[in-house]
């Protein structure tokens, strides 16, 4: 079959599924639930096929660790989509309710998009996990993994495919692209009349070349250079807190903070404790002339390093004026993903709020927080930095669009 | 000035602007609109200028017609800022909130997007009608429209800016691009960096090349090939009186009704006595096989008469066998944008509120009714058939992105 044909079938299938129950749908997840249990001796077998080629190619061992299924990691998919299964169904639920003078009752609800693109890198994972949250929010799911976890990925399908089929469900909702070049996705990007928008979830390249390449809305996050600001009025033992929390709980991921910023009049006291801490935990210092002045084990900072998602123990820091001059550089290094004050100055406080431009904004708070499942979505596809849709972790009702449905009894316009 | 240097601009403009109050929006709207009042004058003689210029070209009367300024239609233009200055400013509007159980509070606050380019063609009142909305919801915009109202979108956005300039205000708002160059549009497309969204208004050329070429998200409407459909059991003179408005009222919209499906249960007595009235209105009737027979006026439909927005005094209509038959048929022809039903059946108007995926679903009213005025909105900024950030009327909530505020006191993630 033809990548347009594939996205066709697709489509045709999101229709059908669109007018499920919540029942239907929930018994279709269980389906592909048990399909994965009974077939884990075969995704197992596959995924070793992959990690043979990956050691074969010399790939380094965070790789082969993110490559990698145990079968406590099959039990985790498992139940993943059986958790997935008993959230609430947004489709249906209405968001917003009036009526006109003329007696037209407007309403706004909720409904699936229709078809939703998944475009992944490595973590065999993701193949149940976005088809369990696409299907669940009404939506047709076409999976397109990487060359690397191909076998993997493709046991996976197979056995949640399989499992609808021998339940006498649609089995269409669920598609899967086979041919990992580049070249591919590129003819999938062009299939606009059939798929309705693209998800991007892997590197900055990745990324890139589906933002620059797609003719299908796509939602994307750009990476996490997240800031953590200590504002002169701060409780500083909360601060201290709050930024280790934010940088050494988990350096790799996108919520981790990268950057400091501290004001003036408390940085001398706050730094020197603050960042003794920080480095007695392995966390390189770059730091700002004024910082490197106040904490001379700190390196001197280039300009790229405010810009840099560090991604592991590094920490940026600048001194800074106030708070006008931090919302000003998190603007202009940050990506707009988590940013936290850290103060209790209504002031600077309201300031902040405002005039951060992030998906998340927090206030006397780790930037740890931005996750699906810490919010209580019960479960994530994906955060978002872009404003276009939604902003920040997507869960099923970020995964909806929302109708107007308009009810009259022959009104007509003037 | 680079393109690129334009929307840096325009995107530095934006964050001041996020966080200036309503009634700091509202002067520079009041401001804006006294300019074009007091620029009448140029304005008019500017537009002189590309009326030469078209009739020299040998442009079409309707084209003439939409790009020709009097004094009315600068007197409503200033009317329009003024509406749009009164209306709520949805910036800060909390829209949702939660506490999480380890105290974290989590608002969903309105902001605005940040910068828009609106590519237009045509009509030069979209100058200020897209500025007044686009400074209202607090983003910045950039103007880009067309080769042949060059002139008069160079007055009015003179008119406006020298105005802000004037007043003191933050003029940098709003920005021009004046090469009406392809290749200009191209580079401006470029720019996601700086640009948060693109919203192309003007024909399907404009569209799929924006669309095809954006980095930026793209907010657009397809054409509205729209349905009203007749189911079996509908009160046949609403349904006479709501086809009637819904394709005559104004023929040339994109709401206005293209096809008509009706229940083979009531063909008969229903086209025989709707199709005759609308054919003295001088309506041309394209039937398939079935209709012909039951009304002989009617021409032969083919294939592509279904899915043509033929945007005049054009109706296609097929017989069908029921709603499922009507519901597919909407989805695999239509554009997403207004679809009706007439009806008393409860299962039928079930059926079609879930499964037509359309921005607007109507049931027993006129698919006329979508439009930002119509829905209470104020005010419209174009109307979107695609799935992500908004489907249907853009108003001024639509122009802006909602972000997290999550305020704590001290929270750490474990």
């Amino acid at each position: 079959m033809t990548t347009a044909e594939v996205c066709a079938l697709a489509k045709e299938a999101s229709y059908r599924l669109a007018t499920k129950t919540d029942a239907e749908k929930k018994a279709m997840l269980i389906a592909m639930a048990n399909g994965i249990s009974d077939e884990a001796d075969a995704i197992l077998q596959a995924n070793a096929d992959d990690l043979f080629i990956a050691n074969e190619n010399g790939k380094e061992p965070s790789f082969i660790e993110r490559l990698t299924l145990y079968k406590s990691r099959i039990r985790q998919m498992v139940e993943g989509i059986m958790q997935v299964a008993d959230l609430p169904d947004p489709v249906g639920e209405v968001t917003d309710k009036w009526t006109l003078p003329n007696g037209l009752s407007i309403s706004k609800v909720r409904a699936p998009l229709g078809v939703i693109a998944i475009i992944y890198e490595a973590r065999p994972n993701v193949t149940c996990d976005a088809a369990a949250l696409a299907i669940k929010s009404g939506n047709a799911v076409i999976l397109r993994g990487s060359r690397e976890a191909i076998n993997s990925n493709l046991a996976i399908f197979n056995a949640m495919k399989n499992a609808l089929l021998k339940g006498g469900y649609d089995a269409e909702v669920l598609q899967f692209l086979a041919d990992p070049e580049r070249e591919a996705t590129a003819e999938l990007l062009k299939q606009s009349d059939t798929v309705d928008v693209v998800i991007p979830r892997g590197g900055e390249g990745l990324k890139k070349f589906v933002l620059e390449n797609s003719a299908i809305p796509v939602i994307a996050s750009a990476g996490g250079n997240c800031h953590t600001y200590v504002e002169k009025t701060a409780d500083l033992k909360m601060a201290d807190n709050v930024l280790f929390n934010a940088k050494v709980s988990r350096p790799s991921v996108c919520n981790a903070t990268e950057q400091l910023i501290v004001d003036r009049a408390i940085a001398a006291p706050f730094l020197s404790k603050s960042l003794d801490r920080l480095s007695r935990q392995g966390v390189r210092i770059l730091g700002c002339p004024e910082t490197c002045r106040l904490y001379p084990i700190a390196e001197l900072a280039t300009e790229e390093d405010f810009a840099t998602e560090h991604l592991g123990l590094v920490l940026s820091v600048k001194v800074v004026s106030g708070y006008k001059e931090a919302i000003e550089r998190i603007n202009k290094y940050g990506t707009h993903h988590s940013d936290a004050i850290i103060s209790t100055s209504n002031e600077a406080i309201e300031a902040f709020k405002a005039g951060v431009d992030s998906a998340a904004v927090y206030v006397n708070a780790s930037t740890r927080f931005t996750d699906g499942f810490e919010y209580g979505f019960g479960a994530e596809m994906a955060i978002s930095t872009q404003k276009l849709h939604a902003r920040g972790p997507l869960g099923l009702k970020q995964l909806t669009s929302e109708k107007y449905v308009v009810v009259g009894d022959g009104q007509v316009r003037k």
